[in-house]
């Protein structure tokens, strides 16, 4: 029932707005049950799943199961999320007679499903951005049925992932329909203009992003495109944080951008340090990081154009790694390190500042805090910035973050942007071009909002309200009556 | 300091750009203060402004006087939603070391304004869409400057607001550069294709809004783009309520549909009546309406050529006005009133679907349920669907609800979508064609979100967040702390 080796994608789709309206009205606590269902089946296969992942992705084992129970983890918090409600951010105003200027109506408000949403996997996590991930699980929250064009770089877990997801949903009572998988580069285009698809959701490149936001864009029934596409995420040290941990940060700098062979989307790409720094030792680290295969062959190629692209530039030094390094290790890839002046950094910015897949970074020298700012001005917008600092650093710290948060979705103090935590406070988006819609992100309980919709009751008998707006609250939900958060009924 | 006569368009972007940072970092209290001022000044000045308009825009002296009203009460209601900060959705996680699978920091997210907004002014609402509109009160409310391209409807209006209300920006406090207004049909693309504009509201024609729409969703970096286009608003009746007070009900349809000469985005264009309905005779007295000039010349003959596309149409029926009576009565117009079965309805679908600017509506006459389902099926998306209906209705009806909330934003029982309620709980919008971005309004307090991205801070010090975060709550802002909704400090 899932796969496009067993059901044509015309058959995906017509499932899929099938589905629609029964998950649209399915009660929160309904949804929450899929949701839950769908997560314990995710744990019961996990010996199988993360064999197939691993064969077919390159990844390591251990970091495989650590995602299964990322992702079934963040299905349980949505499905915790819509207990009480709140992402359907319930406002209810009850009627005014004497409201000026005009008399005010009864008026209530829910957010509702948008219908069937399209989910283009990620190559870089085989499940927390694959078939269950969390752009699924969102949609489900939302009361969506999606179809997943699954990601070539892991077609034998994308299948059995939906297999066991679809078969899942199902004993918890969803809609058959609630998942769909298809492949296939031409499908995943046309199935985005497809009017039954109402919204879709991409990780992946900037090009491939900004054609699919077009096609969304411009199609007769144009519908939002959620598309987290390239991140550089520079990273900060003040001259008073290398002095008091210089060698520490160093290290964590190389363990975070060479994390999961510089494979994931908040890889810090820059590290601003102060000229005087004195870290090449330390740096130099990033020598011994054993060598890895990358996620496909596609990618690896294109790792080693840009470890040859980038050491090229003119006033970049090669610190570790570099070309020659890079032909060695082949099929695995080892870290490469460069080295440059902020002031080069903004004369090279067409080359330095675009991101670059994999483990390769730019050390970045400045002599003052106005070169830093200069270039955070220039950098394109970033899902993360990073700052290390010490206590003496906070009063033009602070001036400076205004500006660089204006650059980015998340600030990350004395830390490392890799490891993003599934919260209800996370954000995990940016300006463009780390995406392309700033307002919403794809990590993080908020996720849910990108597929649901208002829609508003006015002067409705209580009868035929839906059970979330009623007065009595039958479902005790968190709502917003006459301006007060309350769960309690309409008085 | 205000209008393109005194100001090339690039001074009015530039003293945007300038005023950005200002403007998203004043404290929700701060932008209340401008709102309220803005509000204050528009009221102090009614007369005068009332008196310009009255003149370009043909409407009616106590229809504009309302208008302001509505215009100063709703930048009053923003300004008292930012008393508690709910449109920053702030949200608190604290760290969590037992966390699974695993430990997380300390998250705090807030809404930052996206920076500089254009405002496309609409004809129809010299005052409530336009200058000092909502669109505009919302992005001032998210701490956005705003560039308004003028309706070419009411240039003087729009200059004469724009003085006034930045002026009164400026007694308040508020950065020049918070309010800037320019002219031209070019003009409006230019602006929209600048990189210093992050995000567009536009209210207009179907044709207009998808062409602006494509402009700013394929320039360099796309921006969100919320147009509110064309919308048919379908009024069902029922058997029941046609014999409880069918007489009532078709001079309430008279009156809604006719209300300001028909110009208005929630007007009625669909009447289903049951076919054996006897309202004819009150239909008619459609008859009894005044001729009243159209906004411009434009409208009036826009209006004109529409009256004969849809008379002309075979199956249809002239009930009320129709060619003759509109040629008759120019320069102003009388109402139309058509009438044609539900089958026809789709047979003739190409036309009789889509909106006619104007007092034209059409009655659709149907024999049973599943005749006005299969005809709201193929309704585009709407602003609204009113039910009129009994109690002995309420269990068909109810399933029907299902069906019609997905085809719209707002469901009106036994009463008249036009008149819009600002309020909390309203929601102005719908499915395409309704709106481009169906997910947000353009009337009510949540139209701020329109302008406003997530932000997130891990693991940042106290002293450096903003005050809106700090564990003190300085500001005494509403909070989810840890999954609890309060105004609590942080513990």
């Amino acid at each position: 029932m899932t796969t496009s080796d067993t059901r044509s994608m015309e058959q995906v789709l017509s499932d899929a707005q099938a589905a629609a309206r029964a998950m649209a009205v399915a009660a929160p606590e309904e949804r929450a049950g899929w949701l839950r269902g769908a997560a314990a089946a995710l744990d019961a296969t996990v010996d199988e799943l993360v064999a197939i992942a691993t064969r077919e992705s390159r990844l390591p084992e251990q970091r495989l199961r650590g995602e299964v129970a990322r992702t079934s983890g963040q299905m349980r918090l949505f499905a915790d999320a819509l207990r009480d409600g709140t992402p359907l951010e319930l406002i209810i105003d009850t009627s005014d007679a004497e409201a000026v200027p005009v008399p005010r109506p009864d008026l209530r408000r829910m957010l509702l499903a948008v219908g069937p949403v399209l989910v283009y996997a990620a190559g870089n996590f085989p499940f927390a951005f694959s078939v269950g991930g969390g752009d699924t699980a969102s949609a489900w929250a939302a009361g969506c049925p999606v179809v997943v064009k699954a990601h070539p770089g892991h077609p034998e877990t994308s299948t059995r992932t939906g297999e066991i997801l679809a078969a899942a949903l199902c004993d918890a009572g969803a809609p058959r329909g609630a998942l769909g998988v298809i492949t296939g580069f031409e499908a995943g285009i046309e199935a985005l203009k497809d009017n039954r698809v109402k919204a879709a959701a991409f990780t992946g490149s900037v090009a491939g992003g900004l054609a699919l936001h077009e096609v969304a864009s411009t199609r007769d029934e144009p519908i939002p495109f959620y598309g987290e596409l390239g991140s550089i995420n520079p990273v900060l040290v003040t001259e008073a944080a290398v002095r008091a941990r210089g060698a520490a940060i160093a290290a964590g700098f190389v363990a975070s951008y060479t994390l999961g062979v510089g494979q994931f989307c908040t890889k810090p790409g820059l590290l601003f340090l102060p000229s005087d720094h004195g870290l090449d030792d330390a740096l130099m680290a990033a020598r011994d990081v054993a060598a890895a295969p990358m996620l496909y062959s596609s990618i690896h190629d294109a790792f080693g154009s840009g470890v040859e692209r980038f050491s090229k530039v003119p006033g970049v030094e090669v610190l570790v790694g570099g070309v020659e390094a890079g032909e060695q290790d082949s099929p695995g890839v080892r870290p490469t390190l460069l080295r440059t002046s902020a002031r080069n950094l903004l004369d090279q910015a067409d080359t330095l500042l675009e991101e670059c897949f994999g483990p390769l970074a730019l050390v970045v020298e400045y002599d003052d805090a106005s070169e830093f700012e200069d270039a955070m001005s220039r950098v394109g917008g970033s899902l993360t910035a990073t700052v290390h600092a010490e206590e003496d650093d906070h009063s033009w710290i602070q001036t400076l973050l205004v500006g660089v948060r204006e650059r980015v979705g998340r600030i990350v103090w004395n830390g490392w942007p890799t490891g993003v935590a599934v919260a209800g406070a996370m954000h995990h988006g940016g300006p463009f071009p780390a995406t392309v819609g700033s307002l919403h992100t794809s990590v993080g309980v908020t996720a849910v909002r990108r597929f649901l919709r208002p829609i508003c009751y006015q002067d409705t008998p209580d009868a035929l309200l839906p059970a979330e707006l009623q007065d009595a609250n039958p479902l005790e939900l968190e709502r917003r009556v006459n301006g007060q958060l309350t769960r309690d009924p309409v008085a």
